[in-house]
């Protein structure tokens, strides 16, 4: 039998994360890069040069021509939120599969949108959520979902904070309500919002509450908030995202028998390798003067940069529908709509003066 | 010149945190255990024996007794909290210096009371607040005081949480009412709040509001809660604290500049060496694939158990008052009173539907 031929993957824009994510496809085993577009076809050319694309990738002038182009399977889409929704939905209904930035929307009844262009099309879609496909996740997720090392989760606590500099808080699309409108929320609080519902199974919460004291720039952009998150059975949960304080990346989580730390869970410290540091049933020594059952480190060696990993889930995902007829994986696009749905109801409790924000139902 | 002769401390009730504060009255250099009071001679008596005091110790029946022993320059005051307003203020009308477990009173009211006697009586006053005194915890102050290193503060995290046995939840002092009624917030929470205001610089917040979700026991006592504290200047800390969970001891402090990690810092995980780590102006490498100016662990020798530091500190303290007429320490008393205080907001706020709790001018 031969080998399938992989995954031909077009770029819709140039964005700075474009560069990180066409090294991805490279990598990937079974994905290639087909395509590159930009609004104009200089920034789509000097793009694919300073990346590497193979010669036969075809460069577009704009977004509609790249959506034409018979020659590509699936769409890598880095355009600012605002954007999604049009070309996300556009993308859909001319047959493209689709792995878009995070986040996936300004607001869930966007990416409702979406989905339903998705459902009608037969497409696959999932976020460009990178560390949730690094070894390192599947590994924490086992220790998490073990009754007897980490029990039942009680609390889980995530922050990912980074320092701005004058440039990014003045210029960044990301500070900008009309281009990734939801600032630090979106962009910092995505993260953490996507392990807190990790950690909780994807079940998501009963409510959700804005903490006081949001940070916004001028515009209106959030730039610092947290949140609180509760689940009937009394689990709990904190999230705090930042533009403003130095790169913090942690999840702890508490269950009745174990405890999680990871302080580099989106981007690892070192690309090939990752780690995390569990307690099991931890105690204190007869005279209480130290521990007995201390946390203990695990290493995960990376063989493939996690964001080639996920590129690599999506094209085989992409690969099951074209070559044998499969249909669309439903749980990558679920638990997108979950951490949008958090995140939109962050916004909401800020702007109801930090009332909870009931999610049943929705 | 001849050594001063060490502080004569009185132990005044037998619990078993009175085991490890006998200890570290025997380890400090400068205080000596001169006396134990129970309600009953007998158990003081074991008690004395099973600790290792010198024969010279005197043993009393009643705690009364043991306050009016001319031979006692200060007590170390282990009684249940609703126990202390009584005893601590006999105390200080006998003269006699206070260490006094935390929580320090029932409420800011009682404490106040207490205050007010020590100041009548030129009594020094301190908490039992062990992990203040370890040597980490002034390097920890230090990095967190750093404008280069650390920055301003931006917010903090703390946790304290142990998973109490059935035994404990059903019968330990900590879950009765009557007995440490504050339950996990007086006991866990205490810390994490200590730790918070240390990081604050001892700044009281602004506000303080309890999250949803606290777990109650039958008798009414907290077994579980979290809550949110928030500085006029947009720092904010949560703190979160349970007899449900798996041991797990953290501060998170993330600054503008800096960040730093500690998991073990009320008792630390070996009696002889602690830990911490820091990073400060931590970033990504050039593809975003790792981080440049990584976490650095700073480990600190103690050379002393963390609790005969405190004791060694007490003793000076109260040492100077007695050989050099000098004015009690009015420091600690603060410290204690602003930790209350914190404790008291909680409670409030948990009664009220979980309202802010607006500390100015309190």
């Amino acid at each position: 039998m031969a080998a399938e031929s992989p995954i031909r993957i077009g770029v819709l824009g140039c964005a700075e994360i474009a560069r990180k994510v066409s090294r991805a496809i490279h990598l990937a085993p079974n994905a290639t890069v087909s395509a590159v577009a930009s609004r104009s076809a200089e920034k789509a050319k000097a793009f694919a040069a300073a990346n590497g694309y193979p010669p036969t990738a075809k460069i577009h002038g704009s977004y509609e021509s790249l959506l034409n182009d018979p020659d590509v399977d699936a769409l890598y889409v880095p355009l600012p939120t605002s954007l999604h929704v049009e070309w996300a939905v556009r993308a859909a209904e001319k047959g493209k599969h689709l792995l878009l930035e995070k986040p996936v929307a300004m607001n869930v009844a966007e990416f409702d949108k979406i989905i339903a262009a998705c459902e009608s099309n037969g497409i696959q879609i999932m976020d460009g959520t990178m560390w949730v496909h690094n070894p390192r996740t599947q590994k924490m997720k086992e220790y998490l979902s073990d009754p007897e090392l980490f029990g039942q989760l009680k609390t889980v606590h995530s922050c990912f904070s980074f320092a701005g500099d004058e440039d990014f808080l003045k210029n960044d699309i990301r500070v900008k309500p009309g281009l990734d409108g939801l600032g630090a929320l979106g962009d910092a609080g995505w993260y953490t919002i996507r392990a807190t519902l990790l950690a909780n199974n994807y079940e998501l919460p009963k409510s959700v509450t804005a903490l006081p004291g949001p940070i916004l720039n001028e515009a209106g952009v959030i730039l610092s908030c947290s949140a609180f998150l509760h689940w009937e059975d009394g689990r709990t949960a904190t999230i705090s995202c930042s533009f403003l304080a130095n790169l913090t990346m942690d999840i702890t989580a508490v269950g009745t028998k174990g405890t999680l730390h990871v302080h580099d869970f989106i981007i690892p410290f070192q690309e090939t390798e990752a780690s995390f540091s569990t307690s099991t049933k931890a105690w204190f020594n007869e005279g209480v003067t130290g521990w007995v059952n201390k946390p203990s480190e695990h290493k995960i060696m990376t063989e493939l940069p996690q964001e080639a990993c996920m590129v690599r889930e999506f094209a085989r995902l992409v690969g099951e529908i074209k070559n044998r007829g499969a249909k669309p994986d439903g749980f990558w696009p679920s638990i997108s709509r979950k951490t949008q749905l958090v995140i939109d109801a962050v916004k909401e409790s800020i702007g109801k003066n930090f009332e909870p924000i009931d999610l049943s139902g929705r």
